[in-house]
């Protein structure tokens, strides 16, 4: 019987992992809960970037070059709002504008953000379970020296820049976790936390009434966003280090201590082996860098493996 | 000195008329009362069909063959809706999108849609005064033999083909004009009713309260939409009869008899001239298709013309 795993995903590192992971598992065995804290109201749709780039990587469509929108893009719309004198500093694609537009009809018409990202995931041709961690809205607001700013203009607008002090995950503590998603911790044989940026993708998720418990009952797996002191991709390690802590692969597992049975590394930070296993975890090196198709599926078989035969040992005290 | 002219239109035919007159009048000289009683909410978005004509053809930016949308204008989001199995039923070109995305920003920003449509035009050069009937949505019900319609629906996706029994223009009543129309109307030495339909373009501003009472002190002149028994573009003609009238231009003077001082038909339906002028109104026949540009300037050299020379001569009762 195939490991039934659930994966806690950001963007881009997230959603290429649960690319591999897909191409290996049954699709009933794999689901996917997305950070929402990301979601913003842009010329009046609501936008899912963490979404949306799960939705387009698993779909096939996602642009291979930037990891988040999609393939074979024109930029029409976007150009014309420009003429027009418009706000540009939002990436928006002609057929990702699609998306936005359908999504804003669903749920306009009263849809629940989970039952619009199914039907959504049902017209690609998407057969695994992807999740939204809340229908209700939760925003990620990002303590800076030049104030409160709400995600998308930190990460986008202000290119994430302004130094940061802290994070607010705004209305998280009246909202509920969307239908499926405690059942998809419960049913898991291990949860995974994909290579995503741990205070702004993942944090939010943990933040949702009831699933930092339900994650605590489970095996979890975390795999570092962070190789040498470096982020793959974003401000992850930039945000550590505002923070006040040593960027690392070590911060991120310390990050996570309460609820990682395992954490991978890159190979390149075998030395930091030890002191993740002091933290009660197990460790595993290897190469964690997702450059192509072959990567996503390599590491996914690897975790996979390290999971049936290690994790899965361990008995949480 | 120059005739100051205020023109009252709805679509194709409205902004063609009012790009002839732009092409003659200084711009401070010709303002533009526009019909909003065909806005909708599609995507979560504004949409001001009306304007848009308006504003396209004005900016030079016009589809020349359909008259509505952008001229060279691509549409791969539409293409992307249809994938993503969303409604396709109301053509949103990539270019024309920009626009609609765009207000509903400004819009939702608080700012009302006159502010809008006057930076808009401000953007695109538009030196003409566009002026919609009301910052207050009014909303167009078609009342058929299908239930009661949305202007939309009625008029895009049932294409015009349900049987018309009235109209009510939603929350009229409590609707005020948008600043400046009035003062349009006051200051104007003639209005104008463009060629549109009168039933669901040119009825909705009369309804606005306040603006028929205005207009009634002011000569009028209305070119007809309808040339012999059909309507040049549209559903005038297939409305006069479901209404149980002969549909003519004879119909659409008696339509506004009780405000028009003068009416231009086509050549082709010379001999209603007496009986318009039964109605007491001034009767000039020409010819009012507007099939390329050098029409539009044509028509609109010939009104100016007859309202300088007859129109203003005219005492009203």
């Amino acid at each position: 019987m195939a490991l039934k795993i659930t994966a806690f995903a950001g963007g881009v590192g997230g959603a290429k992992l649960v690319d591999g992971l897909a191409a290996l598992l049954p699709a009933e065995n794999l689901r996917v809960v997305v950070n929402t804290g990301d979601d913003f109201e842009h010329f009046g749709l609501t936008i899912c970037p963490d979404l949306d780039t799960v939705i387009y990587t698993l779909a096939g469509l996602a642009n291979p070059l930037t990891g988040w929108g999609r393939a074979e893009e024109s930029w029409h719309v976007l150009e014309a709002v420009e003429q027009l004198g418009g706000p540009t500093w939002f990436q928006l694609g002609d057929r990702d504008l699609a998306l936005h537009l359908e999504r804003t009809r669903m749920l306009q018409n009263g849809e629940p953000l989970s039952a619009v990202c199914a039907r959504l995931c049902a017209q690609l041709g998407i057969a695994v379970q992807v999740l939204p961690m809340s229908d209700d809205a939760i925003r990620t607001m990002v303590l800076t020296d030049e104030g409160i700013l709400p995600f998308q203009e930190y990460f986008v607008a202000s290119c994430w820049e302004p130094k940061v002090s802290g994070f607010q995950f705004r209305d998280v503590e009246k909202a509920r976790p969307a239908p499926g998603v405690v059942e998809a911790i419960q049913l898991a044989d291990c949860i995974i936390f994909c290579p995503s940026n741990p205070w702004v993708s993942l944090d939010p998720i943990l933040a949702v009434p009831g699933l930092r418990a339900a994650v605590a009952e489970k095996p979890v797996i975390g795999i570092s966003p962070i190789v040498g002191s470096q982020a793959i991709k974003g401000p992850a390690a930039k945000i550590f280090a505002e923070l006040g802590y040593q960027p690392s692969a070590l911060a991120v597992a310390k990050h996570y201590a309460d609820l990682l049975t395992a954490f991978v590394i890159d190979n390149e930070d075998a030395e930091l082996q030890s002191g993740i296993s002091e933290l009660g975890m197990l460790a595993l090196a290897t190469n964690i860098l997702m450059q192509n198709q072959n990567d996503r599926r390599r590491l996914a078989e690897e975790v996979i493996e390290y999971v049936s035969k290690e994790v899965l040992m361990v008995v949480k005290p």
